[in-house]
Formats: structure tokens, sequence, C-alpha cells
């Protein structure tokens, strides 16, 4: 077990998003998930920054990866860990959704973890209660614990973000890890590119500050991080839904697409991935892959923001 | 963490109601659960009571917040709990309520929490088991540990529950709350009034010992607790199922209403609640609700009740 | 809670099935199960061989019994566990079995439970990661832990398996209990029958080793153990699905064929049972059932192997 450490002050006792965090709180929690990684790494994998402390892990949509890695984050650090989808949740009873948060604030949790279809419903759960919400995904709008997983990633591979150009490329309309992640890695000093069929981006990209590109030649151009979407066609209606091989072939990432990057270049996908659709195997199994340690990091950054946000005792 | 207290001790090895409890080992359920609110306002909120015990959760019905609070409860006094829920078990498979307690009465629990759906469920299945069942609601029979939160929620605003009137209001046919919390109540002094049109009170009400009210004028007079019930559409059948907005303008506690009351009256309600059904948002959310602290109250009382019956080591 | 004793080596980082393991290597297991009965016997049920290891149990098939097993096994040697369903899992998404499990082997965790519904499924997982990998069941193929847990048990009871003459009953054909329990109960040095209808007996069993049985009296005659199997009418398909009254008249386990077995013959059911289908309650509940002790032998049997392959660190 770790000795717990000191740990560096975060000014605030939620992560709703990306928006609004300055590039040194970013830099903070980008170190403290580098502490957090060796945590991971020993045999016994525990450090006791959250003993005795409540996080409950509330998940109106269902997802593997994302609460298990909030949960296992916070078992390692000691906390009492609850989970709570909403298959088996009283909302079905017409509870609303702050009388649920309003409710399991009571029970005096010091954080809650949310997942959530409509964007902004974290938001509005964090100004009813008195503990630290961290939001795990709320529908198009921010996942902000998968864009530092992915900036830990980049930094840890290319040792700086600054400077780099970073293409994210596929289904950017749908996507809040798009979102998150040209918010930090823009904020970071990165260059980042859309790289997207017209249907997939939204109206007016660049006012986020990001080049638009319409075919993957030009958007992997000298590129050294390739960042890969999850088509979701399950948040897709109405007449564009393209079939998986036109995708694949137009803007799937194979060998041959790769070879438009820096020969450099690294490939990263947040998962799950649809092989064959959007990504090659051979490319996400390849030697240029940061997939699986995307997923290793993930554990990391979301221990260094429960402990961030936890340094601010619940205000009952 | 705090110390672990001396416990006071209690002579029953279930808890399955309010029913055949006296009114001293009520207040000594209620003084130990005065003790562990403190617990869990602490930062490290822990006590090593049952470190090394094993809670199971049995719900056969979903419950968010009485599966939560006892889950909660258990971690936070240092015992391994493990839910089970009906969606996920062997009872589709064709298992018998009692060979599924007697299976997992074998791994060797200390304590089974249980919720199902027919009133004596829990009891049959406490007699087929060497370890502590407690009752987390079993059809229209009896919550007692609800019945218990609700006292103490009274005794901690009011000083005293004896000598109290309490208006129980609503759909009082249907609810397991309302019985229990009639049995403690009483049993603690408190003169309990039962208000509710007549198609939702028990037939021959009277024999419980309190008074039937069937409009809301005459039975908020002089109240002290307005003690509001879900309307529990889900198990109503037949002809009378009236409309939310008829149900709210006669039945619904509004601040019209409530200035029926004495004018320290406080209103609790169980929840999930049904927001301009049986209770207004204004009333709910406002200055005389304790319908939150209720909730907190909860952890507490079953931190009170898991310590309670688990000084009662299994009899294998 | 107990002092961690020093534990025997045990070669295998995974425990895939019965199948490979050696006369020694199961002993050693039991052995160490044995020592692992006591602490779940204790007060405080606990000790620290697991403490910081992360447990994932994978579960593509629901199961009470064997989940809760292993989750009680799990967080009595003190690991954090994390329960994964498949209904609350990416597979939905479209993801591959390998990508679940690689993306759950890069989160770190010691020891990755799985089940399910396609033999090979779990040793084809054990390939993809570094951490070990225990088959919880595998289709018809193997069940590794319920062999085991019966050969405790046995073994408890009658103080030796070499020798013992076993009767396994009812649905072989279906059954990985059966194949496991056959492996194991030769290997041990026990002989073993097989006693079911032609239809239930899987094509040239003999090959296995074992003595095939078409009616109850001869295959009972002189056994020393009669392992009785649950009839899997869901696995069923065609033709022949008996009914249940003709099924237990031939088939099922009553008193009066009970007869045909040793005086001292003992009952076993791996659960959960279809009474009055494969056996009669009298005999489930009877003196000579073993049933409810399998139940606690089991709890016994995965912290032993869980501690046993957790002595091979996760190899990234």
């Amino acid at each position: 077990m770790s000795a717990s450490p000191s740990l560096p002050a975060f000014p605030h006792r939620h992560l709703l998003g990306i928006e609004g965090l300055t590039a040194a709180e970013l830099t903070t929690l980008l170190d403290m998930a580098d502490e957090a990684v060796a945590v991971s790494r020993q045999v016994e994998k525990k450090r006791a920054t959250l003993r005795g402390r409540t996080q409950i892990n509330l998940f109106f949509e269902p997802s593997t990866r994302t609460q298990s890695s909030f949960e296992i984050a916070g078992k390692r650090l000691g906390a009492d860990v609850m989970n709570m989808s909403v298959a088996s949740s009283s909302v079905k009873k017409g509870e609303t959704l702050i009388d649920t948060a309003m409710t399991l604030n009571a029970m005096r949790p010091d954080i809650i973890v949310v997942r959530h279809a409509q964007a902004g419903a974290v938001q509005l759960l964090s100004q009813k209660v008195a503990c630290s919400v961290v939001n795990a995904g709320d529908g198009a709008h921010e996942h902000p614990t998968q864009a530092l997983l992915d900036a830990l990633t980049i930094r840890r591979n290319k040792g700086r973000i600054e400077g780099l150009i970073v293409a994210v490329c596929g289904d950017i309309l749908h996507s809040r890890v798009a979102r998150s992640n040209i918010l930090a890695l823009q904020c970071l000093g990165a260059r980042v590119r859309c790289v997207a069929p017209t249907t997939l981006l939204p109206p007016a990209i660049e006012r986020f500050g990001v080049e638009a590109h319409t075919d993957m030649k030009s958007g992997l151009k000298d590129a050294d991080i390739i960042m890969m979407l999850r088509l979701q066609r399950e948040r897709m209606s109405g007449s564009f839904i393209p079939s998986s091989k036109e995708y694949f072939r137009y803007w799937g990432l194979d060998e041959e697409k790769l070879a438009f990057a820096r020969p450099d270049a690294l490939v990263m996908h947040p998962g799950p991935m649809n092989r064959g659709v959007e990504i090659s195997s051979e490319v996400a199994d390849g030697g240029r892959s940061l997939i699986r340690e995307q997923v290793e990091m993930g554990v990391a950054v979301r221990m260094a923001v429960l402990e961030a946000v936890a340094q601010h005792l619940p205000d009952y």
C-alpha cells in the first residue's frame, strides 16, 4: 500500500466538464494521474486517500468501461463505492432526477459520479447536492475524464501536448468525447483537426478553433496523434446512416490511411470499437496503437479526479 | 474512524417488524441510531462494528433508496456487503424462495436484509436460516426500518414522541409504511390518525387504536406531524384509481391544507414522492419539510439495526 | 481476522478446467480449501491474502450462487471485487468478448472470474490477458470450482475419495458439472458411474473411463455417493423433453431409489434444485443430504482457488 501523498490543491468542488478549467488545472490533474499510475502497478493496489469516504456511481446510461474504471479507481483509494444503475432505480416510479440526487445526497456521500443521456443533466444535479459531482458523460455535451485520460496518454507517449497536431476523426457530431477532447487539447496547446464527412461534422465547427477536414488524406497529413471516434449509429436518425462497408472505405483507419500521417503518429480510440467500421483490427492491435494504454490511464485519471474533488468536503 | 462503542443489548436475532417490539426496545434502537448519525457526519465515515461480517441484501423487489441505505449503512460499519437482486438470481430457474435463502445461508452471512413482494415471506425466510434477518419491506405487511427512521426524525425535531398527534395521510390501504408507523408511534405514546378517502382506508382501521378521518381538514387539526404516503397506483386494481388532479385537490398536501395543522407542524414523506399528486413541491421543499432528514436518518437507523441484530452470532 | 498463512505453491496462472491438473495439484487445492473453511466460521471472516488485489467477476450468464460465492470468497480475502454482468456491459454495443477482456485487463486486475455460455470462451479469453483467469462455467465444457467443492465435500465426509463409488445421475449430456466432476473424481481415484436415460448420456461416454448405467437400480448399487444433476430443460431442444412427472418416476432420487445404494451413501446436488423432478424434498432435506454443505464448501474452494492463482502476479 502506498503512503497517502499530500495532494496539490484543486480549486473546484465538481468536475462537470473541461470547459472552464485552466491549463494549469488540467496539468495538475495530469500530474496527479501520473502519480496514480504507480498505485495500480503495485501488487497491493491501494492507497488510503479516500478511506471512509462514500462514492456513488449513478449511471442513467449503461457503460462497461467508464463505470468499471470509476469503481476500480474509488476502491483502490479506499472509498466505499456504491453503484446505482437506472434499471434498478426508482426513476421508474416517476421520481425526478433531482429527487433521486437529493435523496442520495442526504445519505452523505462525498462524491457522486453521474452519467446521463441528457446534456446538462449533470450540471443541474451538481447545483442541488452538497457533495462533489463528477461528470462521467452527459449526452453529447462533455466527458471530461475521457479527455483527461487521452491527454495523459498523449503526454506520456510524446513527452508533451503543446504543439502536437491531433486529428480527431469520425463521428464528431454525436460525440461528447470529441467535444471534451477539443477543449482539453487546445487548452494544453495542441493543434486540433476535425476530420469527418460533412454529415458528421457539427455546423460551424471552426468556431471551436479547430481545422475542419472532409477527407482523411488532408486531415491526417503531418498528424502526431490520430484519435478515432466510435460511429454512434444508436444516436443517428433520419436519412444518413452510412453502411459499415462504405464508411470504412472512406473513413475507417487502416494501414493505408495511417500512412498519410507522420511516421511516428500514434493511434487512439475511446472504445468500445467497431472493428472494421471506424478502425481495422490491424491498426487497433498494431504497434502504434495506444488503445489499451488509454484504458489503464483511465483508472489513473479517475483516481486523480476523485482525489482532487474530494479535497472539498461536502457542504451540508 | 470512530472507536467501536460498546453497544446496548438487543434481545432479538431478527428485525421482522415493529410488531412484538417493546417501547424500551424501540427506544434502544433510536438511541443507537442517534449515535450512528455522528459516524456519517465525519470526514471518515467508518466504524468497525461489523468488520469482517457478511451482509447480503436480497431484494426481490427493486428499491433505490432502501437498498442504497442498507448498503451504505453496512459499508460504513466495515461489513462486506453483497447485493442480490431478483433479476440476476436463480429464482428464474425455478428455485424456491427458501432454497435461495438456505443457499445464501450456507455461505455463512451474518445478516440477510430482505425485501419481498409478499407479506410474510421475510418471516418464513427467517425461520430457515441461521443468521439474522432484517425486513426491508414485505408486501403490505411491515417496513420496520422506515418506521424507525420516521420515529427518529420526529424525536430529533420535536424532542419527544409521546403525546404528539401524528396524522398519517393518503394511501393507507396499500402501505406497509403506514402499518409499521402506526405500530411504532403508538407504542412510543403518540396519538395516530389515519386520514384518507374511504376507499384507501383498510376496513375497521379503528381496531388498531387510531382515529380515522375522511377529510384533511378534520384529520390535520392540531396535528404535530403530517406524514404523507405515496399513492401506490401500481398496487391498485379495479374500479377506483383516482386521477392525479382529483386526488391532489382533495388529498394532496399543499400550503392551504397544511394550515389546518398546528403552526409548528412538520411534514414527512417516505419517498419516492409523486409531486403534485400527494404533495406539492412548495411543501415538499419548504421549511417545514423533514423529507431530506428522513433519508439521512434512514442510514443511521439501518446502522443501528445492523449493529443490534449482529450481536446475535449466527447459529450454525 | 486470520493471519495470512504461507501458501503452498500452485504452478498454474489460470484455472480453466480440471483437465490438465494432476492429483497432487487437486489435493493441494483441497488442502488449501480445508484451511479456508475455518475463515468463514470465525466471527470476523477475513484474511488478508488478497488485500489490495483486484478481482473482476465477468458473468456473461447470470448465476446466483456461483457469482455470490466468488464475490464472498474474494471479499473475505480482502480483495477489491467488481461484478460485471453482461446486461450492463458494452457487449450490447457490439464489442467482442476479447475486446471486453482486454479492456478489463488494462485496468490491471489480478484475477478475472468468467462465466460464459460457450465452451472454450474462457480459455480463449485467458490467452489474451495478463492476469489470472478462473473458469466459473463455460457452456457444456467445464465448471472446475464446482468439481473441487464436490470433491472437498466428499473428502470431508468420507475421509477419502480414492476407492469410492460415485454415481453421477441425470442430465449428463448438458452438464459441465458432470464433466468436471468425472475428471476430478477419477483423477483422485474414485470409480465414477454415469446413470441416465440413453437420451441424456453423451455418446461413447465410456471413453471417459466411466461405467454407464441406464437404470437407477444398477447404477446406484453399492454407491458411496449419489450426485444428482439438475435437469437442464433450457438447454434441450427437439423431440425429447421429458415431463417432470415421468422423469421423476424413473430418474428422480427418492427414498425408494436411495435404498439401492449403500446404507451410508450420501447425496449431493449442485443446485439450483428442481424439487420433485430430479430429487424429492424428503431426500434433499434429509439426513444424508450434503447439499447445504456443498454451498459452504463452495466459498472455501473459491477462496483457495483465488489464493492459488493469485500467487502468479499479472504479467503486464
